[in-house]
């Protein structure tokens, strides 16, 4: 179980916290990730999520991704995203097949994120079954450099027929910035 | 969020709570299906689940699921078991076509399922998101008339092979027996 504890503590400094459908989130100046049991300061809000398994992946997409992915905390990776959503109720009534036709098929959201590897590093996180708020919650990292690709990734499936499911969508964007000093800091 | 409550009260009454492959649960004599946050008393314990989308059925399964299944509640379904399982870690590093191939395609755990409905009512929920010691839980309700066809579709799914992938199983039976008195037991 992984925390995503909005607040005015933690490693990443909070550049914008943007509603893109439905119910904003509150503002914050500072974000943690987190394993450990967090509680919000009165405020402040926490995320959670669990990673799982993949429900849409096939073994020729897996084998693609992990030739190019990147894993998360590169040093150089000091630009994050976190991206909350959460899909309607006629998205989770439609059986498994649609929903991966729609994903995938016909909104080719494995196939574009593969374009953007190995700059953009991502994770997903599974909410709903943890009764939270947010259905998923994906956390990107990538380099400065690779910002207007990141934007592009990011409108090319907000485009998609997938996306026309999502009934609510924050996107917050981080900068790397621990709050200790700058000659003690160790690489990630 | 579904808690199965074991311990000495309850609407169901135990008849068995027999481990089938690995660790076993403790003996129960009565269990509650509450969907109210439950405390075990000790020495007892809750299993918890929630109800959530179909993983592997395909839209022309589910027509033919919907076509031929009871409701759970039937007053004439005075038999039910509860069946926790959990699969191991090579089950869930398989991509989701791999999944559906062992479950449905090799396994025919759906179509099996479909050929003791309307017999058997069923309902699945999942744990492995919210840390559960079992990923899921499965209710069956059926006539005691129909106890010999439930064993044969039990005895049919663990000899396939999405059963090598299961790691823990236990196979709890029970009889509808609220603990009222019997001139004022109102139907289900």
């Amino acid at each position: 179980m992984t925390s995503f504890v909005g607040g005015n503590v933690g490693s990443w400094r909070v550049l914008r916290v943007d509603p893109v459908i439905g119910v904003p989130l509150a503002w914050i100046s500072r974000l943690e990730v987190t394993e450990q049991e967090a509680q919000p300061p009165p405020g402040n809000w926490v995320l959670r999520g669990v990673t799982a398994f993949d429900r849409y992946v096939t073994s020729a997409e897996r084998s693609l991704l992990e030739a190019r992915q990147e894993s998360l905390g590169r040093q150089s990776a000091t630009s994050a995203a976190l991206i909350p959503i959460r899909k309607s109720a006629a998205w989770w009534d439609l059986p498994h097949d649609e929903r991966r036709a729609i994903f995938e098929e016909r909104s080719h959201h494995i196939r574009t994120g593969i374009e953007y590897l190995p700059a953009v590093a991502r994770r997903l996180y599974h909410g709903r079954e943890l009764g939270e708020p947010f259905d998923f919650l994906t956390w990107f990292e990538y380099l400065p450099d690779h910002a207007a690709a990141f934007e592009q990734l990011v409108e090319r499936l907000r485009s998609t027929e997938e996306w026309r499911y999502v009934e609510r969508e924050v996107d917050v964007r981080l900068a790397w910035d621990p709050p200790i000093p700058a000659t003690t800091r160790v690489p990630r």
